[in-house]
């Protein structure tokens, strides 16, 4: 059984903090957090701190907090194997003696459960005796377990930004236009459907339809005038995206 | 019994012609397209032709040809209603007698099966003594009907536009840094699900996360650098759109 303490009670750590509450192969044994507005919630049923130096001695301390606050820690102190979430930082961002990543591939929302049995977990460890301790909390939660390096978790984590971020912006646009013409958004659900299915069937450039792919010039002038600001732009510069991927003369 | 005619057997005439051989309240009784190469499959079950002069008498004529094309043919000879499939043209670009549009709202692919029971139709006739003929039809298809106006149709296209292939793209950037960097995009499908799931429990602007809404400008810049051309004027852009969206600093 992995003895583990979560540090940070944002987004991340509170998904992994509820997991791992819930999960008999792991023993959450403390929950470290720089403010107590987000480990109040747990002051009656696990020790929290807000000092690193109070943190127990346990197997691995995972490290759920934004970038800009990983490379501050001082965790030389201790003694188990330090592992941030991060998906751009290297494990030499840490301050600690065993340092890892354990990086899980996921958009987290407060307002949503993860289902991590197959949720993707990126591990990299600086020492080869680490990997081990890694590998089995990361098995413990989820089935889908990946020895990934520095240079190809941070590609991962970039085409991540594309296929989630930006990819529910452009949904996020797609709403603002409903909303501003009062057209019910729940209308474009069967086509988000669709759009997401083919993925999982189709190579997205196979799955490519619409105005820009066919170089419908008429559609795209009439949606072009309906735009202004920064969705124009958007609209012009994917639509120039899909005719270079695709070979349509502009 | 709606007596249908089919003009066009590209992606859209396609899907319709399968579906309404196979469905007991619909008669397809011939179709029509411009070259013959679309109509050889259909040749010994259905009557075919090229030429407009030689349609037949059906209740319902469904234009299903590229935008720059419908504007050209000439229906004004045929009595029965003659309704276009476009999300972008009026029912007004049709030369004919009596003039709908019947917009089906889904991204078709050759390579996957719609369902139409779940497929949004968007109705509009030129005279409202039409609007029967063609609500039958599509309710012979579909649940999902809705009379829409021109105006909004459009927007409901434009929408669609971000909604489908500019996410599809967004997922196709994706899928080319994994192919780039060895990478099974396979690792990427647990997001995807993540994020098509959202959309339909949570609105967009509430299920938006990454760098760009966090304004973690370290990895906004490491993930700048690591992208050239297009793609990375893309990154920019719709950091700057997520950005206006939820009032980030830039």
């Amino acid at each position: 059984m992995t003895k583990v303490c979560i540090l940070g009670a944002g987004k991340v750590g509170t998904h992994f903090i509820k997991e791992c509450i819930n999960n008999p192969a792991i023993e959450l044994i403390q929950i470290f957090n720089r403010s107590q507005k987000g480990i109040q919630l747990y002051q009656n049923s696990i020790p929290t701190t807000q000092s690193v130096y109070e943190l127990k001695k346990a197997d691995l301390y995972l490290v759920a907090l934004p970038d800009d606050v990983i490379a501050t820690l001082d965790l030389n102190h201790l003694k188990g194997l330090v592992a941030h979430t991060s998906g751009t930082l290297a494990f030499t961002n840490l301050q600690a003696q065993n340092r890892a990543v354990l990086y899980p591939l996921q958009s987290f929302s407060k307002e949503k459960k993860i289902h991590f049995k197959k949720l993707p977990l990126c591990l990299e460890t600086e020492f080869e005796k680490d990997y081990k301790i890694l590998r089995e909390f990361a098995y413990s939660l989820s089935d889908a377990v990946y020895a990934i390096d520095a240079s190809k978790r941070q590609k991962i984590h970039l085409a991540a930004v594309f296929a989630n971020n930006f990819s529910n912006r452009m949904m996020g646009i797609a709403y603002d236009l409903c909303k501003e013409h009062q057209i019910d958004f729940e209308i474009l659900q069967p086509l988000l459907q669709e759009t997401f299915l083919k993925t999982q069937i189709l190579p997205p450039h196979i799955a490519q339809t619409g105005p820009a792919l066919r170089n419908d010039q008429q559609t795209i002038i009439k949606h072009m005038d309906q735009l202004t600001g920064t969705n124009k732009t958007i609209y012009q510069l994917i639509t120039q995206s899909i005719q270079e991927k695709h070979g349509t003369e502009l």
